[in-house]
């Protein structure tokens, strides 16, 4: 596929993505932003500024390069780009293998973020997905560069694909779009689960063989394997 | 556009803002009400008393003079207007830079109100939204001036657009009825995450001159500007 | 109207309400029941039992007497009546100003009820709805009977139109099905509400005569009053 | 009926039951599984692998022997079935009156087990469902056969049809598919509600002889009796 081909799909699987993060909870009015790299070009799709959930449409997400600019004359280019913009760009080009981005104000991460507590890993399913505890970014929300820096700095050689940043609120990181926004609603998930579950008392701790045991089966076998999921 | 044609729009806005209620779970069964004033005139449009959110529709929100009575003769004048239209009209008459105004029960909201305890500003998000911590109103609900007076004694000169009236509820404030139900949404959204992470544990502060930085910064360069977003 | 076509009336309006439960999330698989009586008649109608609620209609509303008997013969008489058909005729031959009743098992209500605790005053939405706290009621689940005359005893001559069946669940009542309704929904909010505030630290009382002049304001000059409301 | 047209309707009440599991919110993303045994076969049928709940159908249900393994040739028997698979199987071998399996991740379930504490019976819709506490099982999650073998040393004679495998989450069974699926959504709503109970406060036990009398006439005398349901 050509470079445009790759953009026009970019552009849709990160539009109809951010529908989840409605469907999910994760987001209030226009909070929240997915962005979805473009396969073998220095370019990633991100969603415009302060647009209603209700109007996204493939055509207004806005295409930047790698330095977190606009590329002038596609379409959306007449919108400003999602105000965490730098710190997607920060990442993609610090972290190559990254292919997707969310950041949301999920209420259940806040509040861990807000405490700047990581969460314990007492569920297997949180096992399974982040391979242990989601760990604390810092508190950087000064300079633009700030908060790449502070995810990059938590989450490489990291096994989560979230980052609680101290006060602010998660990051979560994929190989593609969609696996950054599953890693998003999976660490909501755990988010609450957990913070239930310690409010009623003392929980029961999982052994870190077990925990090794467990991500390294689900990440090697889960799920149907074929292009289709691979691409999207 | 002459007065008609304003009110009409108005009407449009305002009830549609009403599903944003309900879409959010910020109200119960016919609780709540939103209005937006009139620009021009000393007119502000209102949800009619105890209809259910189901059948609200432009024809039937009530348009009121800035002293709280029904503007005879216009549709949706033969119903009665909210039950705390005169604490909206109180507001219109003291502060002119007010363009819409929302009174929810949302739960997290009334939850802090009832304790008469102000929500601490522990989430970048509730610094860029409100600029510091959501202060509480008086206990205020015997006659019908003490309510407005109650609202714009604690929010004049207050960077926050949310009060929370004691053992009452919320009132949100803004430049228009779309800018108030953003307020309304997003007061509830931090008051329960903040619930959330003090059932936790201790939150940590942030300081005083980064909450400003955010402030100032989210006021001014965050999303869209064109005339549309102006005018809803 | 003749008693058919008020049957025929009541039916379509306990129907359609049972989809006000699912709405707010006060009831789980086929749990939970509203009943009204038919006007002038010593009949009511009420949800059959087991049914899901996307099976709901008219026309599988099961009409009994006041003595909790299915009337033979007419549409939805081959269903079983809810099982809790007992307690609403107890209440209707009881309380001839009751023309409505709703059971669930809405969860904070249900939480309230558990400990045996009656839910506490502390926000003027519910002054004016119950004018006062939630009563609890007695555990009596053993014999038909029982449920019912614990709700009249709790009940009758309170302003509330709810109580908290201990360890079991509410009941509300109202001057028709669709006030019964509004009492369910109102009571879980203020259920909810109340609990939220209490987790987070010490709750404002509301002083008595503060709780008496905003129930009789309440009662008196809320909503829309109109025929079509007074009959629904 | 012939078992192809049997396994047809297994199909698709399996695949329709998932959606019940999405409406009350038991599970995320692709997480959580439904099975429904084939009547007087020794095949069950089964959700495929990580496929999205919006992409399920009929068709792409994936048909097991009593042995775990996908029946070649059938439709859906591209897909891999789900990573339970092999604990679905072992129940349905060991407890021949199962006839349904669920298994999902909601979230006060998890909270409770993963304290690995047993939910005491101190509701009566607790009393009528699960005739007593929901117990613990094992934390088993190493091999294939553990998970199915901590469920039937856990569930066999035991009155409740839900069981919380420490650390990790719920298994329900029932008579059919349906029967389970109500299982695991009354079992998350006492979950709820125990939960919100007891952090207000100190609950109220209910008397044992009171449990059983409630469990033995909802058993017996609930809901409608017809053939359809039996089936479903």
């Amino acid at each position: 596929m050509d470079v445009e081909a790759l953009i026009t799909e970019v552009r849709q699987v990160v539009s109809r993505l951010h529908g989840e993060l409605v469907r999910y909870g994760l987001v209030a009015w226009t909070g929240g932003n997915v962005s979805g790299r473009v396969p073998g070009a220095d370019l990633f799709v991100i969603k415009p500024s302060g647009v209603s959930y209700d109007d996204l449409a493939p055509g207004n997400m806005v295409v930047c390069g790698l330095d977190g600019k606009v590329v002038a004359g596609s379409p959306g280019s007449d919108r400003s780009p999602s105000s965490d913009t730098a710190a997607h760009a920060y990442v993609y080009r610090h972290m190559p293998e990254v292919g997707g981005i969310v950041h949301t104000h999920s209420p259940y991460a806040v509040a861990w973020a807000s405490r700047g507590e990581e969460i314990p890993c007492v569920i297997t399913a949180m096992a399974d997905e982040f391979g242990g505890p989601i760990p604390v970014g810092p508190l950087a929300v000064i300079g633009d560069e700030s908060i790449g820096r502070g995810i990059v700095q938590t989450l490489r050689g990291h096994r989560s694909r979230a980052v609680l940043m101290q006060n602010h609120g998660p990051f979560t990181i994929g190989v593609n779009a969609t696996d950054a926004v599953k890693a998003a609603v999976m660490l909501e998930d755990v988010a609450r689960t957990v913070h239930i579950a310690r409010q009623g008392g003392k929980v029961l701790p999982i052994p870190r063989d077990l925990i090794d045991r467990l991500y390294e089966r689900y990440q090697n076998v889960y799920g149907q394997i074929d292009e289709a999921q691979r691409m999207s």
